[in-house]
């Protein structure tokens, strides 16, 4: 999984059925400095995240498990909402 | 799920038989400031997306479940035309 | 499987279900300096990993057949703790 | 799928048994200016490609499923040969 | 699958059990120039590859296949040791 921040929300008309009724969150992967690093992704939403929420959140096949549809294409899914970061510097 | 802009159509006539009758287009990944970022990539069409418009693709063994065929060798796919996308700023 | 190091932990409280119970570890990707290269993760513990260790870890679908839960939607483990690192130099 | 251009190929003697009579590519990945950009891939032939050729290729596991068996651990193969590329440049 | 140089190998005690008494490599990517270019990883040896050899290896769950146990956790395995390679460059 990884760390991003929520930043806003995508929405779709023409899309695939079996994303209908699932709430596509913007998220923004983070540096181990908590600063933006790379391309934002489009992930649905399984806790109930909001914007500026620090999130954790996963792409790939496995994201579907966290879905009420195993067989979803869907890829990404916010899976946690970060309360605490414990990190050592060096 | 990640977010591009269609660029153009890519012609085969050479390939895969199971990719026969599938529309790929030419799909340039994006920045968070909507920004060409990073290798175009090559995505079966789901949603008539065309040349210029905003979209959510997806990469990986999860987009063939978003074809007919599911156990075509595809591994991505345009699976939504976005309209609109909120974005908080930082 | 790729090296890195764990330097924390992460808390969540509102989180899949299936994640109830499993230790958190932010875990940052080293290059072949063993110097930080890319953004943290966040991975599954299940070696008993602290702070400061280096390890081996994995990103991916294949990651949860490392936990209990098979069809959990973790997608990151940390499988190992290296002991030794015999590396050669060019 | 990405596109990349077929750059040469790759003998190896000594190989998993499942990759006998494989005919293996070098393929260089291209940006959107179809200029090199990223490390090389070693990609099964399924379309009878050679160098020079401009190709449509993919990885993962769903590489695989363009080969006779499925359960081969190959994760990249050429699956078309490029035609024609409409482009429109911004 | 991509091409990498083994640079050395990994003892780790406290592991996975499933990944006892496979021998892990510490493989180096390279880029088109067979330069070192990206963060190392580890892999499973099915080759009997050594230190400087130049190898083909995969990253993913089709690793696994490579394996005696398909339900291996483990995601990267050295598959083949290049004995040729007929690059044509521009």
């Amino acid at each position: 999984m990884k760390i991003g921040r929520v930043t806003g929300t995508v929405v779709s008309t023409r899309k695939l059925e079996s994303l209908e009724g699932i709430k596509l969150l913007l998220v923004q992967p983070l540096d181990d400095n908590m600063e933006n690093n790379g391309n934002p992704i489009v992930a649905c939403d399984t806790v109930q995240a909001g914007s500026g929420d620090l999130v954790i959140y996963e792409g790939g096949r496995e994201a579907a498990l966290a879905l009420d549809n195993w067989y979803n294409p869907a890829d990404s899914a916010v899976i946690g909402i970060i309360d605490q970061l414990d990190q050592v510097k060096r």
